[in-house]
């Protein structure tokens, strides 16, 4: 039956672990398989053709894995790819960008607000056009933030180095009363506590993985695909490098549970 | 004839070009293939099956070139991939780091020189396995500096954040009376003045670009490869990814003379 089926999730790389955390979190009874196309990281610097290309191979091996729902765990892939992949793909399949536009404008009261993201996302402008098709009203700004995923990566999450990093791309917005910072990209939520230090205290730090879990489940049980069987639910974790469990971001977020195993595509 | 010929020169990105421009300095007189692999870059986060996979297809665009000798301008794919391509191509290959070493050796007195590279570079222990060849008795320790090849590329050659970050990693170091510091990476070169900033006075910066270019033109001569006609030379960019010039750091290498064609390997 295709409701006892896994749900994919894929990433450039490990920040889609963010989000898989909370889709386990919201929906425990569901086995889960994860991609980290950690090869080819990080698509943030990358073309839009070469990240379609990426995404399309990543959908192909968890279509082969069986699964019944893909996730697009990953901003620039979500900016880039979801579109393309929708009318390409034969199951559901859902991307964080969406979701995450509909927290921040949930979270905003001066609907001013500010996205941070990678380069590739940012010029993307797929942010900017789901603010607008969510919300007219809204006055949105985006900063690229390039350096964050190698800092996430490195495993600096709460340095100065990182709070400075953080307040130079920062300075940059000009938006007076923005009361919303969307972290647009899975690696960010990791150095969540450093940008708690550096954004003023009327700022709401938000990032996808909530809802992104919660309108999961709700399109899951539309559709009559959430899992019926109570047996226990589990997590395959696929990578396409081996150097995949030795970044200090994994086990910062999955422990020592997270066994890669590696795959070519 | 073979010597007509152009020297291909690789690397990840386009930290190959602080190799290029000295190779452009020594030779004059010779034409060049410059490939950056930007759509698979950084090479220096991952694994040697990966790094050797990625390098043998660079190598055979090259030699689809008619390239008559490879210059591999990237220390992760020298270390990693340049024994097991001598040993396949039916051309020449040379890296940077033998030359690397032998110019920090010949600037060093107290023979305790530090080796910032990449962490897939340091793991490598190619410049460890190096320097023992060199000079038994030198002590050596390796920094891995994982944040310098995105501080490059993000154009913050001279940054107060890049000094500590720059400063950060050398703490590390418990070589008491190092004189020389080789900087392991082709990106380095760039952060140069960042770097003088935060070491010591007495300590010699290293890059391998000057002692491989000396080394080719010696080579070449030895082999009659030397390009004897006189017309104008030039060199010609590829790059896997169409975002290859809009870098910063390109610019400030070669200028807007450097047009890029995107290939797919």
């Amino acid at each position: 039956m295709l409701s006892e089926r896994p749900i994919g999730v894929f990433d450039s790389g490990l920040g889609g672990l963010t989000v898989l955390r909370e889709l386990q979190k919201e929906l425990p009874n569901e086995d889960f398989i994860y991609l980290g196309d950690v090869a080819r990281l990080p698509y943030g610097s990358k073309s839009q053709s070469v990240v379609r290309k990426y995404a399309g191979r990543c959908a192909e091996f968890l279509l082969d894995k069986g699964v019944k729902w893909i996730v697009i765990a990953c901003n620039t892939a979500t900016a880039m790819a979801l579109e393309p992949l929708k009318l390409e793909l034969n199951v559901g399949i859902s991307g964080v960008i969406e979701p995450g536009v509909r927290a921040a404008l949930s979270a905003s009261s001066s609907k001013q607000i500010v996205v941070m993201a990678t380069r590739s996302t940012v010029g993307s402008e797929a942010y900017l056009k789901e603010f607008s098709k969510q919300s007219a009203g809204a006055r949105v700004e985006q900063v690229a933030c390039p350096l964050l995923v190698p800092l996430a990566e490195e495993g600096w999450f709460e340095q100065k180095v990182t709070e400075e990093i953080l307040c130079r791309y920062l300075e940059e917005v000009s938006l007076p009363e923005y009361d919303v910072c969307l972290m647009g990209c899975t690696h960010y939520p990791l150095l969540e506590k450093s940008l708690r230090k550096v954004v003023p205290s009327r700022v709401h730090l938000v990032h996808s993985g909530f809802s992104v879990a919660q309108e999961l489940k709700s399109v899951l049980s539309t559709q009559k695909l959430l899992k019926q069987e109570r047996r226990k639910s589990g997590i395959k974790f696929y990578a396409t490098d081996e150097i995949a469990p030795k970044l200090p971001m994994v086990s910062s977020l999955f422990g020592n549970q997270s066994q890669f195993e590696v795959v070519d595509l």
